[in-house]
């Protein structure tokens, strides 16, 4: 059986508009699905509100308590339940998760050496069986934010694309999985002053050169990591777009190990 | 089958030492189990923090957009998902719900005739199956906010007592309901100069000589209605207690219909 898993981020979290068109297309794909959502840039905002500093190493945030925090009131509290009341409208019968929900998603916390982004957790296990009770006999729609935990009662802050492909690689075990990655763009593209001219096949020795060549915008990287390592784990089908991507309606990146 | 609903509130929610030992007594009971949280005072530091004018009507707080969204953080992000991530370290395998999440609790935003509270929301459904196939098959331990829905896309703020209450009564299709409600208190007490001489057994007449005479707080009333609406609508057991209760270990207040 199919599964979809459907990974939203950047301004379609931001953008009420492109949220709400973004999630009337999610609820119309048929059968079971999984979405995963970032956190926008509300974060960033509130910290402000709240006082709380904002720290950087190397141009990443540091998670510290406060932040931590600020993130599981925002991404686990108002991003991942006005989702799931707004899916429920559409007769989507979704279920707001962490990965401390149902214990579905284990993590640790990185190590502090050699740089600490503090309560940052990378992805140990995934409890594919529990997911697919979700899924299968009740036709539940789980919602996943960004956010996991180490067994041990601490929560972690996790990247939302990591989840996406975790989650869609450990569910290989029981579906045919595609992965969709979800933002504002139409695609990979090779020029940033022509963003609507896109890769319409990405392939990994392509992808390999164009990271020489420093042609692939560094903020796309670690996505286009996630999404490699997706296929060589047994996802069927990877692909980066916007909305209309969702709609079947528009060219988008379909990402492909070989040629 | 015997199912424990607890419902924690007050101090239990404020003090982290007392969350923390109530959560271990309820990760012992046996057998399915549902816990119910309310919000504590944090909801009212935070507006002050993020400048959140507190609207009252009659002494009772108004849930106006901003105030609903802190909510929701709140009590949806940041207290449902640390008590899911400590019970899961306690071995509970606990699952974050709000009435939104799997349509588990359908609510309609209150008239606001005579009186505006803005979104608050009184419960017209509960899916006791929905809740029962978590808890039997795979062992879940549903974990809910005082946050319910309307079916539309909007989120509720709803009285935590209440959704317990509800909770309870719906489970009484499939299981033997005994409701908790746990907080700071012994029980029940008639003097507040007082509390620790507690009514062991506090029958409805009882209670409604004591309403007439003004000798229970007014801040018990809504509670001890819950209670015995319950009753009414077979639950099995009600009680009224601290943390000790949860324990086996002290005397609380057992409410019941007859003397």
């Amino acid at each position: 059986m199919k599964l979809n898993v459907v990974k939203i981020g950047g301004q379609v979290i931001d953008d009420a508009e492109m949220l709400s068109d973004c999630l009337t297309a999610f609820a119309k794909l048929e059968g079971p699905k999984i979405l995963v959502h970032g956190g926008g840039k509300e974060a960033t905002q509130m910290a402000k509100k709240l006082g709380i500093p904002v720290k950087m190493i190397d141009g990443r945030r540091v998670t510290d308590t406060q932040t931590l925090e600020l993130i599981t009131m925002l991404y686990g509290g108002k991003i991942n339940k006005k989702i799931v009341a707004k899916l429920q409208a559409l007769h989507c019968n979704a279920i707001g998760l962490s990965g401390a929900d149902a214990n579905v998603i284990r993590a640790q916390k990185r190590e502090a050496n050699p740089l600490d982004f503090g309560w940052v957790g990378d992805i140990v296990s995934v409890d594919a069986l529990q997911i697919k009770n979700l899924l299968d006999p009740h036709q539940l729609v789980p919602i996943f934010c960004a956010i996991t935990h180490d067994g041990k009662g601490q929560l972690l802050n996790t990247n939302a694309d990591s989840i996406a492909a975790q989650l869609a690689i450990a569910l290989t075990e029981f579906y045919t999985v595609d992965l969709w990655y979800c933002f504002e763009q139409k695609g990979v593209f090779l020029d940033p002053q022509q963003p609507d001219i896109i890769i319409e096949t990405l392939d990994y020795a392509t992808y390999q050169s164009l990271k020489a060549d420093k042609i692939v915008s560094e903020g796309m990287l670690p996505k286009l990591d996630n999404c490699f390592a997706a296929l060589r784990q047994k996802v069927h089908n990877v692909h980066i777009g916007n909305i209309d991507m969702l709609k079947g309606m528009s060219s988008h990146t379909t990402i492909q190990l070989n040629a």
